[in-house]
């Protein structure tokens, strides 16, 4: 409980924030004792409230059945803090290992879902399936981000976005245009 | 035509690396005689062969009918040379403006599809509508990319990703790990 007190509540209509931007993420099931982690990198916002996130989970994945069948996971955030496992959990399988032992990774009871969250991790986001009616013809899961989970600080993390080959682009400088933006488009 | 010359084709599987990265993207339409450009974030590739990708566009716009008629777009993808249109074009509505007109863009005839390039943009990929179940439920739209069109310089762009309420982060450093991925999840 002292470890999840470092992290604030955030409200879900306020991820975007944070997947948006296209960061690799770290996603954790558990299903019938299993746990697995795998990385992920396709999947994007669908809507605010309520808070809804598409995202492909490839049908060769250990995590494919363990979240089909929970009908739950958590998208968390790693930082480049992680990049070595962020790059390792890619390139190995959860049928072979622990991931959280192997990678030397907290797992923490989330609130709302089975899976853990991954203490090392920037930001939690707990996830229920809220629509599968892709899954068989794209591998596509819709979920809802049930409860947000974020670092006080730093307030814009330094994320991971893959670009294919092994290669990732860092995020980079944080730039306003706050000005030039209607009203309507801008929250707080 | 000779503007066009200055960009090369690129295998239509490889757009990831271009997209998975989450840059905020500009996408054309056209249809009846009308033409747009929309400023959109929510996006995920979906798959490689075919190259499928992902989008929702709220209905709310004057883009959407367009898509939504037409079955066709082009995702444009600007760098940071072009954040104040990004920012102009996503704070105008097409319904009003000629936004090629007011953020003196050039637009460029595509070669699949009947919604025009940006010239201005780092590369361009032509999509057709390959799935429209999910439309009216979430707005979200799936492509196949027919066409691409990319910049030979610089290798990697400068896009921008935005973070909601006026703030985007702009692509930082790119870092290799391909010593510490297996074979099979690399390419060339």
């Amino acid at each position: 409980m002292t470890r999840r007190s470092e992290k604030i509540d955030l409200p879900v209509a306020k991820v975007r924030r944070y997947l948006e931007p296209g960061p690799i993420v770290l996603m954790t099931s558990a299903f019938g004792g299993a746990r697995n982690i795998m990385t992920m990198g396709w999947h994007t916002v669908m809507e605010f409230t309520p808070s809804l996130i598409g995202c492909v989970i490839a049908a060769g994945n250990h995590s494919f059945e363990l979240v089909r069948k929970s009908r739950e996971c958590v998208i968390n955030l790693p930082t480049t803090a992680l990049t070595d496992e962020v790059v390792g959990i890619g390139n190995t399988s959860g049928a072979e290992v622990d991931k959280f032992a192997k990678f030397a990774l907290t797992p923490q009871p989330a609130r709302r879902v089975a899976a853990p969250l991954i203490r090392e991790c920037h930001a939690n986001f707990e996830c229920k399936l809220a629509d599968g009616a892709l899954i068989d013809k794209y591998n596509f899961f819709i979920f809802e981000v049930v409860k947000a989970h974020v670092a006080r600080t730093p307030r814009h993390p330094r994320t991971l976005h893959y670009t294919g080959d092994g290669v990732f682009m860092v995020a980079g400088k944080i730039i306003s245009r706050r000005r030039q933006f209607r009203p309507a488009l801008l929250s707080e």
